[in-house]
């Protein structure tokens, strides 16, 4: 298949080095920045450079850009698509993108699928792309009623042959949800944490606990800003979630009640237990 | 040498076994349990048990008991203790116990100096210990004013006989104030994390930013509450902090503000920055 990377930035980079290093498929590349496409050329990351309108020739495509730009690309070149290709994005948010790309793009015959696949670092662009990002990775599928099957098993086909660890299918709508809290959230929290002024007095007293804590702080505000705020029917929910749960631990805190503690403490373990229980029994 | 450690649990388990597999030092053992007793001797973790009133023989005695119990133990034990040996402890918060056990024990002749090992697992007990266990971790010792100078030294000089990645020395109340922080803050965001009605529903969703948050929501209540309840006047300024950290998110989001949220997350990532500098600067 011919495969365009539309946004060669740090997970559009790292795919395109994947599809180059597991798959047989020929791998196009587009981005506006003249030095990252010398980089990618240079890198063998992609077999060319292709303007858009030579997207008419590509099987597939994969829209590797902000959640704004993606919709904004997608519709400028929707007269470029081939018909009967597929195309794809790779946002943190499924619902907006797919609302508003699956009904035009199928009006003129191309089938889109929305996609997540669930790597990252803490750097952005290119220069940071590895072929390897996504060995350990669940891909994230999101069809809906009107998902054309074809489509969309040609894009777990495709996944598997990239070698990400597991292809997961959900609806748009459950990924959101289900991301406003295992990722969104910790990104949040992390950001929070970091806000104390104790933050510059830790020397040689940081334990694992802390790093982990702090590893995703170091984020990107254009792409998560945009994130939040378009899934915030699902995040604030969570944000409010752990705010009670740490107020609770609070007060139990501040009224030395020892008791109340050891019994909200007990509960998180439990639950963490119960929840240990469930991925392994699932792997 | 002759060390004694008193209550073979996670933690005095692995120091005793560390002593015995890094160090010449003879190491006995005192503990409640017979069967954990049982076990240290046939792993020779120990080179045998003493009852409290052979700690007259010992050299160092090694108190790895939950904070009360320590300070109980050390009090009740204050005319076992030989004139001149170094007593010492491994509990997560040192005001508390410095305060109540360095004069008393100073007026026998007996030194007590404050020791918090840096390390941990989510699991208790004996059979958890682990001979590598500190091998990355910081030892701190919180000498006070009064501190006997040839006790501090004896006591780094064992730590790093013990090979611990490196020795800090910080006086109790800058521990307990940085430790609240970077360890007791990070178990109440963890164990907040996990009360999310989204628990059970992230199957193939996890990604590597959950598992961070998540992984110290398994502990143990009656360690940790004591932990908390003593160590108050530091660690309820930390939640605070990061509660109005969240609620800033929070509100920003809800609002659909993207410049503000936009800042909000320069703004982590900056202190983020500075911190990971500052760390690399020191080591």
């Amino acid at each position: 298949m011919k495969i365009a990377v539309v946004g060669l930035g740090l997970i559009g980079g790292s795919l395109a080095k994947t599809i180059k290093k597991n798959t047989k498929h020929s791998c196009y590349g587009i981005d506006t920045n003249r030095e990252t496409i010398a980089l990618a050329l240079h890198q063998e990351a992609i077999d060319g450079e292709i303007a858009p309108d030579m997207l008419s020739d590509m099987d597939v495509v994969i829209i590797s850009l902000y959640a704004g730009a993606t919709v904004k690309f997608a519709l400028d070149n929707i007269h470029n698509f081939k018909k009967g290709a597929v195309v794809t994005d790779t946002c943190g948010i499924k619902s907006e993108i797919v609302s508003k790309l699956e009904k035009p793009l199928s009006e003129v015959g191309v089938h889109f699928v929305g996609c997540h696949p669930m790597a990252g670092r803490e750097f952005s662009g290119f220069q940071y792309a590895l072929d390897n990002l996504f060995d350990n990775a669940s891909c994230i599928l999101t069809p809906t009623d009107n998902t054309n099957i074809v489509a969309l098993e040609l894009l777990k086909r495709l996944a598997k042959e990239m070698r990400f660890r597991r292809v997961v299918e959900s609806t748009p709508e459950r990924h959101d949800k289900v991301i406003a809290f295992t990722s969104q959230l910790a990104h949040v929290v992390s950001a929070s944490y970091v806000k104390s002024p104790s933050l510059f007095e830790q020397d040689g007293f940081s334990a694992g606990s802390f790093k982990d804590m702090t590893r995703v702080a170091y984020l990107n505000e254009n792409m998560w800003s945009e994130l939040f705020i378009l899934n915030k029917e699902a995040l604030l929910p969570e944000i409010d979630s752990i705010i009670s749960a740490l107020t609770d631990y609070r007060n139990s805190i501040a009224e030395s009640d020892a008791e109340k503690l050891r019994s909200l403490l007990r509960d998180s373990r439990d639950l963490k237990e119960k929840s240990n229980r469930q991925i392994a029994n699932i792997k």
